[in-house]
């Protein structure tokens, strides 16, 4: 139940800036845009803005909602979500256009604001957690575990707390996430993959006639847009089941298909791959490595002994413990480095200018951003410009978060009895810090690791509570108000970064992602509550068998039990990651700019810990086809690579929309593409021959 | 047991005309080598050449005969002996001239030299059937097939009658191919893709240094060859069973594939298909949707009526025979409608020769060459001069067939006693028209139907000689004189095609041949006996079953039975392809040349009846990417397709090798990619779960 989105780290910010330089000589896409005038923020949101966005909206939660109730695997919708306003806004602008009726025309800037918008609807249809936490607490999944059981442990679905808790939680992440916004874009310059590639699209459609090369450019985004998107319709066919078709490919072979070391031919990956820097994609390989090639192999041997051997697969009292909390402990320890980093520059810089008085210091950025600014290129300078003119106070975000916070607060322990007051406060303390974390994370790799933030939800609050006094419901919940908060953190995140390269204003992304969430805090339950009055939910085997309300539930009992529930030396082992990344980040920021970029990265080798290498191995492909690409021609590579690669994220990106429906509808791939080992094929050939 | 090996249409002379036309704007082969100069033939006849050829015949043998006792498929090896035998003599040839002792260097046509002895001699060990009729013949696998085991019928392998008889039949091809040589090369001008792959390679790695685009050329062809080679490597971790693995893919659905409909991502015929012209491809195309789309599927629906419904997939008593005998028909009417048009040119030009006493009419060629003699390009001027200039009289051809011809009718009765003189000099009246047409078709599309026609032979002579006195022993052996004319009659006219693009002279290459031939006659039967005395050949499920000497045994058995053997209207479909065959072919001649290349040709549709459309659908890829990249880039196109194609076809071609060695020593791939229907999936996954 991950979900992957995008961005960049800031240490990687010296690549960015040959790139820019070089691209400073080939063709600036802001200087393609200059004669086109940016509207002024009021009027970015326009009515039909928002009409389009309520349509899409409802549609992309209805396949949402789906996905979460039969396979519980959601991909991202950023692309759609730009694509289909666009054309949308555009058939509608044009017919108006003819009519004579047209006042204002349709800007890549009003654009962006349809698709923040309708990303902020459909992901409360994620973080919601309609097919998982949410629906764990009802009595039909609760009756198919075995144990606790008890009626404080149950919460039937019902619209009306549905809606009310969504409304007091939904918030907090986009107030969370604001004042992030210049430190994650313009600061950190990180990428957010899916976010710039949306970017690259709205922009192409976009684009003035005349640019010769940017024509050449929104060409090849075209061609790679659609081989990606026919490849995915090809991949489709050789998908009837578990285990079937290009994504389970064992290109490595069979050993290493097993410890998720493959190519699984996507072509997100490899685009998402181009667009990161070298060092993200060796990180996670390293990463991947180091976990899954050496430590994971390694524990297994102790099966039995470290824990108990007859668990299944995805017990968090097996193996999969290690892989999900040392992952996390590993994050975490990169996340509050860079958390308090942030914050230390940005008190010394406080505190300088309050001692000197100079105006000068302003904007008291991390160490990387100042020593860039003279060489930065004509497209940073006006995006920054921008993006920076309509500023959204920080009291504004202060004073939204903490009434928020403390409206729900008060309201939630009355929609679910065992979660206390100070349990949400307490959580309401550390989300800000985890949303930083989550954010970063998805700007580097551009997976998003909400739902395993919100298992340490489940794990803090269900053991806090204790198994007496409901804390599974209470876990559950906790999971509930975690997730609402780091999901939408990332999501907005690369929406804002979508903004920055579409020259949106902030102010007007802000306003788009409040009514965005405003409906899907609406709308999400509303179509939830169509499922569950008109189908059987959640019966395993049932077409809406939605798996991860059982495993939510399954982790919420697993969490009452506490630390004690841990396998052994888990908890040791957490301590020594959680240590190592603040070490690593330490000695990266000590040895300078020069010698860090061979030092990998924290945050992005503890993403495959949990997740396997294999995403790894697509983003090194990517890196690879440009490194080949940037030798055998440099000029062609820096001003078409990221075409190609906005081609292959968006093609993909795209086709999970028809792939939806055609899942909606009931339409099964027919074929599976299947790969055995040679005995197990003979004894298969034998079986299907009898 | 179809070998693949290459050629092109007169009928689409007036494509290469226009592709000559442009690369002479471009650059000519000839023109750069003209400063090389090209030894007379009997310089290019060289000791080392022999020698380095008969170590890799030895080598090729083993290969050839590994294969024919394992599976039986053969592949087609040309470009691996072009290959290694530069490698071979250049490392030699360099070894030499760094210590001075070089007298000669290594020409393209010493190279030439050395690959059509390799073929002649790696050839005999396909055509002497060791895995097919040869061995079918012996008693073990008479004691598999329950009836006709009379004594009569049986003849176990020595290695004295082996020789004798491979000595015998084997130079007939040789001497029927060598009166058409000019017929095919020059006036036909087909392509032989395979040869004209191979000339391309060899020409590469001859390329006078400091031709600029030649260079480019030759790294193309070398980027496609690795990665040909590497996607034939990639390709083979997946094979590990029957209906494993890429070649099997069903990438237009399971319905498609069940109707040998799919794409079965083969490198060698996409670039098979760039050369050839599109009318063979789509003629191919044609062919297969009316015979596998249309014909097979309704002939299927009277199973029961028209022939038993409980027959085994490969019995020709069922659909399998009218696949095949069909097919035949089909392409007897073509070639024997070429074959008298030929003749009757010939006698008209010689006929107008002799009246007109007019020594221009010197050459009286089909009516294509001469229109199109003003428009010829520099490469082909050059290159049929060279080929004309060594003329090998046409008498000694003829007395040479005719000497052997008397000799084999002579011994053969008395290696095998049923089969009688009279059989002989039949097949032998026959064989140069049936020689001529595998020439043609081979030529037309790559495709040798060698064991296609031996079938015929096994029809004809078994069903003339009857079961009662020894018919089956008698059909297998007129198919092993049949086989060995038509196999060797493409495989030699595949090597006169690198030849002339390699400037090799007819007469070195006509002594190569004979001594290919020679050493091959020897080697095979050594190799054979090697096996047999080693290793318990023939038991099903042992290592080496020759799968297909059981074949070809109960092919005879059902041969004795005569045309009664054949299903029901099966005679009669085949009386209407062959009219319709000639038919055609007559209205293509007479409509013109313009309109004539919308209409397909007989003989290219009459492959996939046997075969399927897989290899078309290949085929058709090939042309659709060339037609594509003209589209965008017409002069790139031509100057790169070529060498694109081969480097296709070659690298493909060299990873047999490697993986035919591995086949030998026991290393047999890991994985099966399996393709199943989602229900087939779903009890495979429960069965694999159990």
């Amino acid at each position: 139940m991950e979900r992957s989105s995008s961005r960049r780290d800031d240490d990687h910010s010296e690549s960015d800036g040959k790139q820019t330089k070089e691209s400073g000589e080939i063709e600036s896409i802001e200087r393609i845009f200059e004669s086109k005038e940016v509207p002024k923020w009021q009027n970015q949101l326009t009515v039909r803005a928002f009409v389009c966005s309520f349509v899409l909206g409802i549609m992309f939660t209805f396949i949402v909602m789906k996905l979460n109730l039969t396979t519980g695997i959601i991909p991202s919708l950023n692309v759609s979500a730009g694509l289909l306003g666009f054309f949308f806004v555009k058939t509608w602008t044009k017919f108006l256009n003819k009519s004579g009726l047209l006042k204002q025309p349709f800007t890549r800037q009003e654009n962006t604001v349809i698709q923040t918008c309708v990303v902020a609807t459909s992901g409360i249809a994620f973080s919601g957690g309609f097919g998982s936490y949410l629906f764990g607490m009802s009595e039909v999944i609760a009756k198919q575990s075995n144990e606790v059981n008890a009626s404080e442990n149950i919460k039937n679905p019902s619209l009306t707390w549905l809606i009310g808790f969504l409304f007091v939680v939904s918030f907090l992440g986009l107030f969370s996430v604001v004042p992030l916004r210049k430190i994650m874009i313009i600061d950190f310059k990180l990428i957010y993959p899916s976010g710039t590639a949306t970017a690259h699209l709205i922009n192409s459609f976009h684009t003035p006639q005349g640019a010769k090369l940017a024509k050449r450019q929104v060409r090849t985004l075209g061609k790679f847009f659609t081989f990606s998107f026919l490849w995915g319709l090809f991949q489709w066919f050789f998908t009837a089941g578990d285990g079937c078709g290009f994504s389970s490919f064992p290109s490595l072979g069979l050993k290493a298909y097993e410890h998720k070391f493959y190519f699984d031919f996507s072509a997100t990956y490899v685009g998402v791959g181009m667009i990161c820097p070298y060092l993200i994609n060796v990180s996670l390989l390293v990463g991947a490595i180091i976990s899954w090639g050496l430590m994971w192999p390694l524990i297994d041997l102790r099966k039995g002994d470290w824990y108990p051997a007859d668990l299944g697969a995805g017990s968090l009292h097996g193996i999969q413990g290690y892989r999900v909390f040392i992952g996390i402990a590993m994050i975490l320890g990169d996340g509050l480095y860079n958390f308090f980093k942030v914050l230390g520059h940005t008190f010394f810089g406080l505190y300088r200018q309050v001692k000197e008085k100079n105006s000068e210091a302003d904007i008291p950025v991390s160490r990387n951003s100042s020593p860039q600014l003279p060489s930065i290129s004509y497209d940073d300078q006006r995006r920054t410009q921008l993006f920076l003119k309509d500023q959204i106070p920080m009291w504004i975000a202060i004073v939204g978060y903490l009434v928020i916070a403390a409206l729900s607060i008060i309201t939630l322990p009355h929609i679910f009895h065992p979660l206390r007051w100070y349990h949400i406060a307490v959580i309401y303390l550390l989300a800000p810090t985890l949303a930083f974390c989550n954010a970063y994370g998805c700007g580097l790799t551009d997976w998003s690791l909400a739902s395993t933030y919100g298992k340490l939800a489940i794990f803090i609050v269900g053991a806090w509570a204790g198994g007496e006094h409901g804390g599974v419901l209470a876990g559950l919940a906790a999971c509930g108000v975690m997730m609402n908060i780091v999901s939408t953190a990332s999501d907005l995140m690369q929406d804002f970064k979508t903004g920055y390269m579409t020259l949106a204003s902030p102010r007007s992304m802000f306003v788009s992602q409040m009514i965005g969430t405003g409906m899907g805090c609406i709308i999400s339950p509303c179509v939830f509550w169509l499922f569950y009055k008109a189908f059987d939910l959640g019966t395993p085997g049932s077409e809406y068998p939605a798996p991860y309300a059982l495993i939510y539930r399954n982790m919420a009992i697993l969490g009452v039990e506490g630390f004690a529930a841990f396998p052994k030396h888990c908890l040791a082992l957490c301590y020594g990651f959680f240590g190592a990344a603040i070490v690593i980040n330490g000695i990266r920021d000590l040895v300078g700019k020069k010698k860090a970029k061979y030092i990998p990265i924290p945050m992005a080798m503890a993403i495959p810990f949990y997740i396997g290498g294999y995403f790894a191995i697509d983003m090194c492909v990517g890196s690879l086809i440009l490194f080949v690409w940037s030798k055998v021609n440099k000029a062609k590579a820096a001003a078409f690579g990221p075409a190609v690669a906005s081609g292959l994220i968006c093609g993909d990106g795209i086709w999970t929309l028809p792939s939806s429906i055609l899942a909606l509808v009931g339409v099964r791939p027919p074929i599976c593409m299947k790969f055995l080992s040679r005995s197990a094929n003979v004894s298969v050939d034998k079986f299907l021959g009898s």
